[in-house]
């Protein structure tokens, strides 16, 4: 059996903190092969840097995905080419920098195929997840079995529509961008694991990462607000995947939720 | 202590009849004082009638919550005045039909205020939650400090908010409206409970309530498809708040999630 | 020279009347090649049926293009793949029924090209219109030089967008769906005629061809309205373009507004 | 006769110089008592600072009004309540810095109430326009008949709506925010003036006053583009209404479009 962790939308130093505390413990406890989280806050709640990356990577991350932040630091363009393990969403158009799905080999010839998507609905205009979808499926399925998904979207509505669209091709369909965990992790009837979102690892008393104070007062008065990364105790939240690696298929999922 | 259910949005037949078959034991499990259940989606994933309204009422739940969907079946307009128990969000203008909030007295004179509110992000261009808020639970406290907020919202940011700008003016802040049960209930510091999301009372094997190839295919094709609500196995998802009727603070809050 | 008229959104019968009543001394006034026109409310507000289809051929209109109400008539599915000269947005993933661009021939063995394409912005998520419009003109100047784009969309940034975009590539960028003209027509650096919108042939004291009360009293309410085409008297906006059919270059472009 | 004009978003130093250029000669043209123009985007595209609002007035404006890019200068906030011809949308909520509202004396004691509101479609969740206009023109009629709503609005159904439900309540209801001029002029059968849009005072080849080539960039890429204003040949788009000082009736309205 192959023990997957996803770790949740990453945010600022306090979420990188806590992958740095906390990770290490996971690795025993579950026995992890392959650990992915998605980094596209990981530098101060917008993208990512060279420096935040390897950073992440020290932390024995081995693959991260974006979002709809994945263009927020420009110096990304620097080195999205280069990044194997760092992927974009799949919906931009063709010609864009970066990739959008990686084929990992953990051991003993195990490869991993891991795709980024961003959903359609209440984000900016892309190409439909549900049209581009089935093609790169289909370009990994050559090389292995063994796909996630992370599925980064807003609507619960098209998030659990992939995972049924995708129950059966995929190992499974983990969803992104919400920042908080939902309790609807199971393996569909098809052998897809699935959750509609991983959560966040960042600061715990925030709002998605934001300072509270500052997040209200948005609400409050509708003027502009300076966002700034809340402070204080942080939190991880993620998802361990059981999958058998000579069907692809998931035999478990289970939420991880751990407060510093 | 007084043990308060709230159950999420109940979509449809195979909504109500999850209630039908669980709520009984849930009454026993919890010794239940108090249930609140959304009905938005009540009358085959639209509205409400009156019927299913008193069917709901014959289950045991003492008052309902609305949401978007509130005017989906226009016989509302015909009783929704009249039904003191029955709740539409506070957000419309004034004029507008029907009660948002409600007073409702348990035993022992022990009374819980229950306000419905709209969030303002991705819904209709109503007052904004924020705005109102403050008012009602004015109101409310001079005649009891125990008060459950349904704050049925799209967005995570704006219902996180919520809970931190309510922490310690209400008993709990409730989320409904994604059909998603979120897995971050807890106890804010100053005594509210707190989750995004309470969940789905309905077809287990849906998307939100719909089957499943029409929303599949409503993605795929984005052409118009008319949705029909799922059949299958039910699900009720719910919380129960534990609260302090001295002084309205929560204890505890507990997820429920019951698959038939 | 070429003269070409395009008429916009046709709302109901009020529309459809003022296309019967106007376009005939529109014909000779501007010695007509060609007359197009947007249809997609031309049935009571929503889309369109097949003998409404004949109607409108029956006034001289050449070719229907649609938008976003294109599906509105469930019935379009009958004929669709069968009207040549009835073309639906090009957005639309593969598969879908229906042609998106006509090459329609004149005389003198002239022949002009028509696409339908939608917005991007506020409406629903398909394929970026930049992203695909490309390969349709390709394909149409196999045949032609002379195309007119009919592109419907609500954000006036994508539309100037869109008008400096194919300037030079096309005959004319012509905008519909705001159902307001605008005063913005003119032919661009490199020869293509453009205005963001063509405007609404329908009932003048309207609001976009709504019963104005309806209108009002949905955006003083809130509540769902059931909206009513408006009766009384109509108008047919349009433009007409002067193309030299040697090079596709529009010479002019003129604002028709009659007012019945 | 009263002669008012009013200028459409003025956008950067090329707007601000067609203004330089053109008011002069316009002021003699049309005899104006009085000169208004939304400012929202005078600094550069983004919001308004203390110098360009004199800029502005020293070139004879005399009133300003905003839209939703008011804050988009952090520093009006040490201005707008000091300055009373300078106007915030009224949608905000109460104890917001700024007026909504003025009340300008022109000569033999006419007075003049301008009033900014901003539309509820595709823009910020503020409080509904048309629930709080009312009261504010039953304060400007305790002392004026004459009154012009700048009703800074994205869609074209709101602004429409508008028209129609303040027609005979006010002189005239002027649209602005899409950057583009309508052709839709007209005096309401009640007597007011209104116009969907009165369109851009800035640079003639761009997109909405951006540089068209990264306004196109944007839409190819869908990646972040930093705009910048265009250069180049300015525009001036107003409009001219003549009102009866003792109804507050709108006699005429009159397009003004000026290529420098
Ligand atoms: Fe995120
Ligand atoms: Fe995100
Ligand atoms: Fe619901
Ligand atoms: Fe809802
Ligand atoms: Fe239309
Ligand atoms: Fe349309
Ligand atoms: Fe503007
Ligand atoms: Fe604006």
């Amino acid at each position: 059996m192959l023990n997957i962790l996803m770790i949740g939308d990453i945010v600022g130093n306090v979420g990188r903190n806590a992958v740095r505390d906390v990770l290490p413990s996971l690795y025993k406890e579950y026995n992890l092969d392959l650990v992915l989280a998605n980094g596209e806050n990981a530098a101060g709640g917008k993208g990512i840097t060279y420096e935040i990356l390897q950073e992440l990577y020290n932390y024995n991350i081995n693959i991260i995905t974006m979002g709809n932040h994945v263009w927020d630091k420009k110096e990304i363009l620097d080195f999205i080419e280069y990044e194997r393990t760092l992927i974009r969403p799949a919906n931009f158009p063709e010609g864009t920098p970066g990739n959008s799905y990686v084929i990992y080999e953990i051991e003993n010839n195990i490869k991993v195929g891991v795709i980024n998507l961003l959903g359609s609905i209440y984000l900016q205009p892309l190409i439909s997840p549900f049209l581009i979808i089935d093609n790169i499926i289909n370009e990994i399925k050559k090389e292995t079995q063994i796909i996630i998904v992370d599925f980064h979207a807003e609507a619960t509505s098209e998030k659990v529509a992939m995972g049924w669209y995708l129950d059966g091709k995929v190992s499974g369909v983990l969803g992104t961008h919400t920042h908080i965990q939902t309790a609807d992790e199971r393996i569909l009837p098809d052998g897809s694991a699935y959750i509609t979102d991983v959560g966040m690892t960042g600061p715990r008393n925030s709002v998605l990462g934001v300072k509270r104070d500052l997040a209200i007062q948005k609400f409050l008065t509708q003027m502009p607000v300076r966002f700034e990364m809340a402070n204080g105790k942080g939190q991880l939240n993620g998802v361990v995947l059981t999958i058998d690696p000579l069907t692809g298929k998931a035999k478990s999922i289970e939420r991880i939720q751990k407060n510093l």
